[in-house]
């Protein structure tokens, strides 16, 4: 898996949240800042960003912006990326969008490697790839080995997500928040309508009049399926903010298609790949959004039976429960979007194996 | 319900996070400081707290203390209910206890007075009653009017707990430790084994090594079964705490006996005891902690039908989820106490209907 096959990398919305760390990773990567164009909206126009000992300096996102581009990481909104990724494309640029805008659309596939990055080889490889939800991601690398094990009918998953999701003004407010509740002030929210600090509320994204269900439980329905292939699997989401800076937990209870014992149903989340487990009982030592902060793996643990769930008489059952964290920034979404990169740079730049 | 049929009422743990909630209970009810024995370990022997324009010495709790008291109020560890419950009964006092102790006994009648108070009914009425676990408290407060229209089979419930459960000192440590990280610095964890601020992590009881449940977890389980009297109700929990100072809240996917309409559902926890429902999806307001904080009321609200159970031919459903909070100190421990001491008050004073 290569960049190499991108000369020209793109990063648009470099100085949010997802942004700014999708640099840091390509920095890790071994990228020179010469083959970077760091997009930002005309407000950020002109800053310079630090980028290692290098500078980049931020360019305006518009259709120009886009010539000689072979790669483009859309770190921005849905909006931004529904106005310029065809003017990416049109520049013949591979684009990779962390946004919803192109999530649902059947022509676009909806990447999460560990999962399906088989779907990348098509009839040909794609040229625009979109970076599922955050929550999404880190549910499914988590439980990627027992799908592949057992199969997997049922989840009700329980978030406790981070504000990064709401991007870099919401890990200032609940800096500041918390810095006045400290000192016994108050503080009025502005990214969210309820105050963060030292606080739960149910995700800020918009709720379904009917259903009552919000945008980001119906993303992770709708894009598990997707991902999955399966239409048919049961989901009960329900998605939460808590006071964390940035990386999400999941509390999850789900069936598999055939009962496991507790050994193999370790074993095959142990050989899971992006998965590292923390899981010591005695201890009292599991996921915690701190240990997930900054790294690329998804954390899992406090795997255990569902104790609602009764065994065979082999001891074996379906019912399983588990909690994990990681990073929203990092595999939640900059990660994700690299790693995909990489895939469609090592399609792209192998050789064709004449017949 | 009246704790007038009660002349002296002591405070056990006067000083700790719960035993201050209750005093301040007791001064709403206007129970005047004569009427109160502050009774704390003997550290605290000697100190004054306000009770209003009033004060109260605090007195070792010894076997002595609790000569001449009707009333003890037990808001400390298992360690002292153990010692000196059987003293206060001994005294001939009343005694209601918050911890673990007795719980489990089936002497000892397990009581969320809006959920079973007729059990306090028996042949004769209880002198010594338990107070069940803050989580358990609050969900069963919310799911009642649905248990009793439909029947309740499976509880799949996700805790985000406040820290004072943990006591006064896991508050201070909250805000100690969220102090240093906004200064930049670091903070070593005192109280829990996991820093709290900025953090999530799973409840800091002990774990199962065998069944991988914390003990917080059972409790939900067990004492959901006793306070319902059906040990076959199935239940899924996930107990983890969130850096809020004082209120617990609970993501709640559940299963009825009988499918109901949403309208049925709302009409029924609307009309439920000890519940307020804020459930406003346009303007995506919801219970938070923050809301439930120093209040009465368990909050309720994103009542929705679960995704994942299809409903029947006519629209019901037997899946539902919900969104809970309530004040750990309040409902959760010190309220209820006090609420369970005015129905065995009530019993007490009630004249004998002759025949």
């Amino acid at each position: 898996m290569s960049l190499s096959a991108f000369d020209r990398i793109a990063v648009v919305g470099a100085t949010g949240a997802v942004g700014v760390e999708a640099l840091s990773i390509l920095r890790e990567r071994g990228i020179p800042a010469e083959r970077l164009v760091a997009l930002a909206s005309e407000r950020s126009s002109g800053r310079t960003i630090a980028y290692g000992h290098e500078a980049l300096t931020v360019s305006p996102t518009t259709p120009a912006a886009f010539e000689g581009v072979d790669l483009a990481l859309f770190c921005a909104t849905a909006g931004v990326a529904r106005e310029f990724v065809p003017r990416a494309i049109g520049c013949g640029a591979v684009v990779v969008d962390n946004s919803s805008a192109f999530r649902a659309d059947p022509r676009v596939p909806l990447i999460v490697p560990e999962v399906n990055r088989a779907r990348l080889l098509g009839d040909r490889p794609a040229q625009l790839v979109a970076n599922p939800n955050c929550s999404t991601i880190l549910l499914l690398v988590a439980i990627e080995p027992l799908r592949r094990a057992w199969g997997i009918s049922r989840l009700v998953v329980s978030t406790y997500q981070a504000v990064s999701g709401a991007g870099a003004s919401a890990i200032d407010e609940l800096k500041s928040q918390a810095g006045e509740v400290l000192a016994g002030r108050s503080a009025a929210p502005q990214v969210f309508t309820e105050p963060c600090a030292f606080n739960v509320f149910s995700h800020n994204s918009a709720v379904d009049p009917v259903t009552g269900l919000n945008v980001e439980e119906k993303k992770l329905i709708d894009e598990t399926r997707r991902i999955w292939a399966n239409p048919a699997v049961l989901i009960s989401p329900t998605c939460v903010r808590v006071p964390v800076v940035r990386a999400h937990s999941e509390s999850v209870t789900l069936t598999l298609d055939a009962p496991a014992s507790e050994a193999e149903v370790r074993g095959a989340i142990a050989s899971g790949e992006g998965i590292r487990i923390i899981d010591d009982r005695a201890g009292n030592n599991f996921p915690t959004p701190l240990k997930a902060a900054g790294g690329d793996d998804v954390l899992v643990g406090r795997i255990r039976p569902d104790p609602a769930t009764a065994p065979e008489p082999d001891g074996r059952t379906r019912g399983w429960q588990l909690f994990l964290c990681g990073d929203q920034l990092r595999k939640g979404a900059a990660l994700n979007a690299v790693q995909i990169a990489e895939e469609l740079g090592a399609l792209r730049g192998a050789p064709i194996t004449p017949f």
